[in-house]
């Protein structure tokens, strides 16, 4: 049974490690946002897929969640002596993903093509496909204007409300064929405890990829989403303040409305086992089972459930 | 008195350390090769710039004379297991260098005032200039057909015999502002010891450089150069065997013979000294004295006593 996990950062990774752990080899293919991919001293780094990538290959660090473990900082140390900005810090090993990645691109070669290499250099069974191969970039609005999103994410560290979310390059960008085949082929769909506004957001914001997901639905694929929503709170980084400034419930529920449609089981945890009604209200079932991912065998046991869910 | 030093790598490198320690702060300028330039892993290296720049920062590597001292590999290791090529070596710290350097030139800098950046971000006292800031790319002819200059000098470790050169992009190339006026206001001018074929061959092949050197030097400005090779060999390189399959004689006379009309001084090794009447045959005084220089005190000392003989 082949599944399509669409995924952010560090929660969707998490996710996604599970998935893999308990589909037979090569079964799964995660859709990675893009929104969150920014060039920094030339080299475009692809935040999303890079955590998901370290993650399913081992290697990520695991006190973080995302980078590489064991990373050294020659590098970014000496760029700061020279001159460059250091406030986005890229380890050393991760550095090489991003030099190799640009120089692929600038050599010719699709977003595509170039992140299916690094995860076979990698000997990643899965397959990792950026939502679009063409650029996609999320700014966020904030009382003091616009602001790129990782300028946000990581210089200002989310201190910023944020009033509003664009993504430039959506209207323009299209699935890839690797990624419309995934879903043709797909058996279920998981929509993973990423930020539903930054980080599924952006996927979900292409209409290409949406009519795709209306496609496979209308065909009875069926559709699960974990919400990273436990007990009103983000599980990591600014999704419940995020929710809150653009006006949204800030709950499991608040997510599942956002999904509404478009998924036909809602996973939500233990602790917010009473919101499972008001879930169910939205035309979703609603799957109450304790999600918090500590460790390896708690990651395959909410992507056994979820997946079983799906039936 | 400034003092405009033509310059490859690792020989030019040292009397430029030399001429630095005599002159005082800011008055040397080096206009360093830019034929040895690639493209690794889409970033731009340049090993003649780079092995100046770090000797003149004081943070060479002792031992080989080139790249920086305490280097670390980590990001080469990585770029291999993601299926780079890794036989063009590039240090953690050198690295940084390379990602700079790119990054502004591709934010639309020229590569001259990239150079100065970084030169300035090191604490360089002095200046080095490339040649030009249009690509100049050294490829030699081997039996087996033209390979570029990095293919045959690293990847090949020099073992081909090279029957002839090119610096693809001289005849376009243009000496730069700067170039054209640290010559317009130098006092002397130096050749280092560096390989007359293909590290001081590019620069001289320049028909703009050229014509500004023969200008200043009809105004009166004087011209010393010091011989790479020494004892019938050349010091680092594949200078003697260069010159040998070239055509010319692996001597001192012989590298004299390549600047003569453009050279008042021609420094050779003591060794060498039964060979100063045939370079004086050339019309150059021959100043003898010896010319390894194995340490700072070394480098400083054949720095002085060139400059002196320019009177």
């Amino acid at each position: 049974m082949t599944v399509v996990a669409l995924a952010g950062g560090v929660g969707g990774a998490r996710l996604c490690d599970g998935l893999q752990a308990v589909l037979p080899p090569g079964d799964l293919t995660v859709v990675v946002n893009t929104g969150d991919d920014t060039e920094r001293h030339g080299l475009l780094v692809c935040p999303d897929h890079d955590t998901v990538l370290y993650t399913l290959a081992g290697i990520a660090d695991p006190a973080q969640g995302w980078g590489i473990a064991g990373e050294s900082w020659t590098v970014m140390e000496r760029l700061g002596a020279l001159g460059e900005e250091t406030w986005f810090r890229l380890g050393d090993r991760d550095m090489a993903t991003h030099i190799a990645r640009t120089a692929r691109l600038r050599a010719g070669a699709r977003l595509t093509e170039v992140s299916l290499g690094l995860q076979a250099a990698l000997g990643v069974p899965s397959r990792i496909l950026p939502m679009s191969d063409a650029p996609v970039r999320t700014r966020v609005l904030s009382d003091d204007g616009w602001l790129e999103f990782q300028d946000y994410f990581v210089r200002l560290r989310q201190a910023p409300d944020v009033r509003a979310v664009s993504f430039d390059g959506v209207d323009a960008a299209e699935p890839t064929p690797e990624v419309l085949a995934a879903l043709a082929s797909a058996a279920s769909l998981v929509i993973c405890p990423s930020n539903p506004i930054v980080s599924v957001g952006p996927i979900l914001a292409m209409r290409g990829l949406r009519d795709a997901i209306r496609a496979v639905r209308a065909e009875g694929v069926r559709t699960a989403a974990v919400s990273p929503i436990v007990g009103g709170k983000a599980l990591k980084g600014p999704a419940d303040r995020m929710l809150a400034s653009l006006g949204h419930e800030v709950s499991a529920v608040g997510v599942a409305r956002l999904y509404a449609g478009l998924v036909d089981v809602f996973v939500i945890d233990a602790e917010d086992a009473a919101l499972a009604p008001a879930v169910e209200d939205l035309g979703m079932r609603a799957l109450v089972t304790d999600t918090i991912m500590v460790d390896a065998e708690a990651r395959a046991r909410v992507a056994r459930e979820t997946l079983a869910a799906l039936g």
